[in-house]
């Protein structure tokens, strides 16, 4: 059986693991995110210690190069995170281990893995939302993961602004409160509430209010992808009680225009936490090593 | 050389062609939309009176069943207009013809006949908006036709509002004035300024409005869909000084988030109109065709 290497390559720490699955992975490591140099040398060294690997697979934040024909293929592009803009993700890996080394952002490879092992199963067209310190989503479409001009971003589309929080200015430095990362993710709700969105109780107005905006975004993401489920993951939605709430105002805000017993009777398996937990980005590059492998690359 | 049959279905007219490609349509014929029935049988005398063809390829007006292996596949699906509710499209010519048959929205022909002979060539990621009596929006994505749980209502995705614009009720029946189709449409322009579209002068301030929705909207779609190009028909779009304003504001509301020349210094070059002007559409049923032949189905 074939073992494949994973990295969940994030801001704060790289998680790295080794298996076939989710349920097996056999060897575990987080790295804190320093250099590129002293975090991928962390990396290899764990790799370096466990059986021999078919390939090797990382869903890394962005942006990213992953244009296979790019001189930059590989490489995360312009993050403001120090130290890490242009940095060469795939390059040293491959060089330093000789396996396929599969690659894409931390959320395609999320959509990913909970296609292959989670929520997404036996699905074509499925997004996963993740709903924290940004807001990010990925997307499998037809079978295959998004890619484009660069890829998705799509925790900055836009979403009209709630009338009871006009006074609010927004979190992102770039769209303000236009963007739905800028009115809805974590640091925005600490910013419009004062407080730490985990330390705000399950009645608080913010969550009705949270809810709204991410039933807004929604919206959008399933009038313009039409994806066959919804998965929303992240620190935000560790409250639990937004699901049924988000799904009532999704239903409202579709309006029935859209004719699918899935947006209508079937809503409360069609907008679900991933089932793979917390494990869905990981899993998610086991599964992009396995891709990895049957192509070679 | 293979010999296409293509429709062009829409609510008020099928345009029927048959040829090789846009620059060599042999035959042409223009059928009131009526019932289904009588218009599909004057398709098909048309057909019949053609040379022997080896596929037909359908864009048609939504909402369409376009999974295989549903019972209704080949269906439009839940539309209001009277008795073409469920009415089945690719049935009746496939067994009055004898031939494989392609079927897809008419927005996703005109993004396919777009990628095979206009704009969207060599492209693997792209989208085609037309603006007029509504909105819709086809997509190419890693080179296969956006489908998914149904397929994308791009029109209806929800947009802020402009703050110089908040009297307006809009003009969508399902999302009155929170969606695209409602705010800037064909008919969301009449209304509004209490005359038709194409009366507007180009120096009417509904235009910089109109742009600024147009330009909202395709921040979104940029944003969740990454596209290589952005094409833009329909009659609104008629209004050529329309393209420039459009490109300054989506430029302005991406802000600088995603790094990439096409948005940027290259952006005259990203949002662009058809290059096949009105015959994306009947360019795109004759690519459905090629596929059809080619699948044999």
């Amino acid at each position: 059986m074939a073992l494949y290497g994973a990295i969940e390559a994030g801001g704060t720490k790289f998680s790295c693991a080794v298996g076939t699955g989710p349920e097996d992975l056999t060897a575990q490591a987080r790295i804190p995110t320093t250099s590129p140099q002293e975090t991928l040398a962390r990396c290899l060294e764990f790799f370096r210690a466990q059986p021999k690997l078919d390939a090797l697979g990382v869903g890394c934040f962005g942006p990213l190069e992953l244009n296979r024909e790019a001189a930059q293929y590989g490489h995360v592009t312009t993050t403001p995170k120090p130290s890490w803009s242009n940095a060469d993700i795939v390059g040293p890996l491959r060089r330093a281990l000789s396996l396929p080394v599969g690659f894409d952002t931390d959320v395609n490879a999320a959509v990913l893995g909970e296609a292959r092992w989670g929520a997404a199963q036996n699905l074509d067209t499925a997004i996963y939302i993740t709903i924290g310190t940004g807001i990010g989503g990925g997307a499998l479409l037809g079978g295959q993961l998004a890619h484009g001009l660069v890829h998705p971003e799509m925790g900055h589309l836009l979403v009209p602004r709630e009338p009871d929080d006009l006074a609010f200015t927004g979190s992102c430095p770039f769209h303000g409160a236009r963007c739905w990362e800028g009115l809805a993710s974590g640091p925005a709700l600490e910013r419009r509430w004062g407080k730490p969105a985990e330390t705000l109780p399950a009645d608080h107005p913010a969550w009705d209010l949270e809810a709204r905006y991410i039933a807004s975004a929604l919206t959008s993401l399933v009038l313009v992808l039409s994806p066959e489920r919804v998965i929303l993951g992240g620190g935000v939605m560790q409250m639990d009680a937004l699901f049924p709430v988000i799904r009532r105002y999704l239903a409202r805000s579709l309006a029935g225009y859209v004719q699918a017993q899935a947006l209508n009777q079937d809503i409360d398996q069609y907008v679900v936490a991933p089932f793979l937990g917390t494990r869905s980005g990981i899993a998610g590059a086991i599964a992009l090593a396995e891709r990895a492998a049957l192509a070679g690359a």
